[in-house]
């Protein structure tokens, strides 16, 4: 993919020192020359990082935004009075470097929880970063590159669309493969995850329009994918819009168009947090149709997607679909297992309450494959729900069972 | 332990080829000779396999009952109108066998959901179990053995108390490792996972308060138990007391002895399940205290026992606190971080909403013992709630990735 930075916007990320892998870029900057509309989803978990605190309280208080600084390798959370401290000094640093009114940067973090910012190396990184930033695709990749903890690759999508002969674009980045569950909420409401996802358009947008958008958004991809059911203290999801696209205002079809682009960078981020999800060897779409209600299709997908019965199965390319119906069953959700189908990797393998007859060799052969559909078919109403997630491994035991060290 | 099958039970366990496990005991009995009051708990999903909805509706005709089969290897879950004429004919087979009353034997199954039961098998088993019932220790460890599945230990517990010089025993044992998450519920009511637990007793009580004891013992043992997170089709929780201790009804005073002897009975059981969890190498306990409610404390301990996170850094034993309070913060219950205390196996790791510094060479040995305790202090209230789980191995990985083959 080419660089897209939209207009008006520089990137970068740099060595700090924070994360203790050497030779780790660990500190990002996201940043805009125009003071820009911004909306934020933070997650819902009662523990929240102090950047998550911070993050609220500003985009609370309202005003235009420049840029957010994300470090990964400390989460900055569960750390008191002083963990609140250095994330307010993380923005004022950005502030005075870029001579930015104050309150007009955002935060992010990322890594082990309960450690604080070794601020003195968030010092020297924040030096490095003004002569660090830029729009080409390398900025980009340093800019994912410095967010990313147990991810194996960068996970960025790009759309452009058209207004008045010019051009609007939207760029995206997402960090996460583990503590994946994003659940986020809009500053009343709900993310899941350490998931921290930066969205940047030339799009200018008011910041109530951009907030709907944002978490009417996220509802179709983020908060529809989990790696292991686990909901981060500091998921983090912020969008910036500049304006300097000078398109102006949008009409009413336009940010129609706007919007359906937005869920297009969302939803391929939120897939790619999945297929790169910790330890994971298979992406699985789980979908349920013809429920009753999509919340309740909803909630059905979830408890199918984080299983570990379910997800184990996958892992071995088991068939074993008697482990989707006994998940679906207590998600809580009423439906009739005798009027139910379910169908694994495109084999039909229970109708209406009976099992039926299919090869199991045939079977594994196509859950040896990356890319595994699974659909729930409850025939009782009209509505629909899909849900991302990956199977579980080997690998991921190996990875948390010891992730501090 | 010696044999503490009470007066005017038999028990017994035989091969019958329904497991595909050569030379695997996969049918158990356990009879009254006399008729016996009986009370029941069984899985709240929405997929019940056919023995548990035939057992709902023979304890919700009433009556005496004689019995239990039970069989591993086959779960006769999702099975449908056949599954559902296969359990009948379960019981029918062992009312004819030893000429018993229509009705009065309860049945139970576990083993690979969605698969027919093989009735040619089980019929030869069942002929077999006339004369291999009995008191004898091997009596009582063959049963159990019958319904294994990916158990590595037989699980069995017994207490005696003295009423009027005479001795009344409860016996019971349970079968369970994995898909173990039971949220039993009485015939209105909730259990989770596959687990079957069979409890006998020559008590005299009546039906009414045995359903009442059983559904206040689960709540504190069984639907505290958590291996994978996972609720079955087909837990069972099924007691009969037999009046054989001929100690005739039981005072107020003598029931609430019998009541906490039952109480140690089922929490045994429930302790050696997480202890035998598939793939364990850690037995854990989590205690949340000083919380608002009973309710708030349980569904946090819960949230806990169950996080991929926290069991794959048990493994590891690795005191990542941090995920503690993370799960924590994810359950749905509101508390104040910046007053919690956390403390894991002894070392206190978290203070009033920070980290506190300690040896992690002396916490790492800690985590390596088999028996771990974690303690949540909330600080807002008194109430608090235990519950009992284990790690997340590479074992578990391997025992679930392809479980059916």
């Amino acid at each position: 993919m080419s660089n897209c930075i939209p207009k008006g916007f520089k990137v970068g990320g740099v060595i700090s020192g924070i994360s203790k892998k050497a030779g780790k870029k660990d500190l990002a900057l996201f940043l805009s020359e125009f003071p820009a509309t911004a909306a934020g989803m933070f997650t819902q978990n009662v523990a929240k990082a102090a950047p998550v605190v911070e993050d609220v309280k500003r985009l609370k208080k309202g005003g235009k935004f420049y840029g957010v600084i994300a470090n990964s390798g400390c989460a900055n959370a569960c750390t008191g009075a002083r963990g609140m401290k250095n994330a307010v000094a993380m923005c004022a640093s950005i502030e005075k470097n870029f001579n930015l009114s104050s309150g007009s940067v955002l935060a992010a973090s990322t890594g082990v929880i309960g450690q604080h910012l070794a601020m003195d190396k968030f010092y020297i990184g924040a030096e490095k970063l003004k002569s660090s930033i830029g729009v080409s695709a390398k900025n980009e990749d340093d800019a994912v590159l410095a967010v990313m903890t147990t991810d194996t690759v960068i996970k960025k999508a790009c759309r452009k669309i058209k207004v008045k002969n010019k051009e609007i674009k939207i760029w995206g980045c997402v960090k996460g493969a583990g503590m994946i569950h994003p659940d986020l909420a809009g500053l009343a409401g709900g993310l899941h995850a350490t998931m921290l996802s930066f969205i940047l358009t030339d799009a200018q947008i008011d910041s109530k329009t951009l907030r709907s958008l944002l978490e009417k958004s996220a509802e179709q991809s983020f908060n529809c994918v989990s790696v292991d059911g686990d909901t981060s203290t500091n998921d983090t999801l912020i969008i910036l819009a500049n304006g300097a696209s000078h398109t102006g205002r949008l009409s009413a079809a336009d940010l129609k168009r706007f919007s359906a682009a937005l869920n297009e960078v969302t939803l391929e981020l939120a897939k790619k947090i999945a297929k790169d999800g910790e330890g994971a060897t298979k992406f699985i779409e789980i979908e349920v149709k013809n429920a009753a209600t999509a919340a309740g299709a909803k909630l059905i997908a979830k408890t199918i997607a984080t299983s570990p019965l379910f997800k184990t199965a996958m892992f071995g390319a088991d068939a074993n679909w008697g482990r989707v119906l006994a998940a679906a069953g207590r998600a809580g959700v009423d439906f009739n297992p005798d009027k139910t189908d379910i169908t694994i990797a495109g084999i039909k393998t229970f109708r209406n309450g009976a099992p039926l007859d299919f090869s199991e060799k045939k079977a594994k052969q196509a859950l040896l494959k990356e890319d595994i559909k699974i659909a729930v078919d409850l025939k009782v109403g009209k509505a629909a729900s899909k849900y991302y997630t990956c199977d579980f491994s080997y690998d991921y035991v190996k990875i948390n069972g010891d992730y501090r060290s």
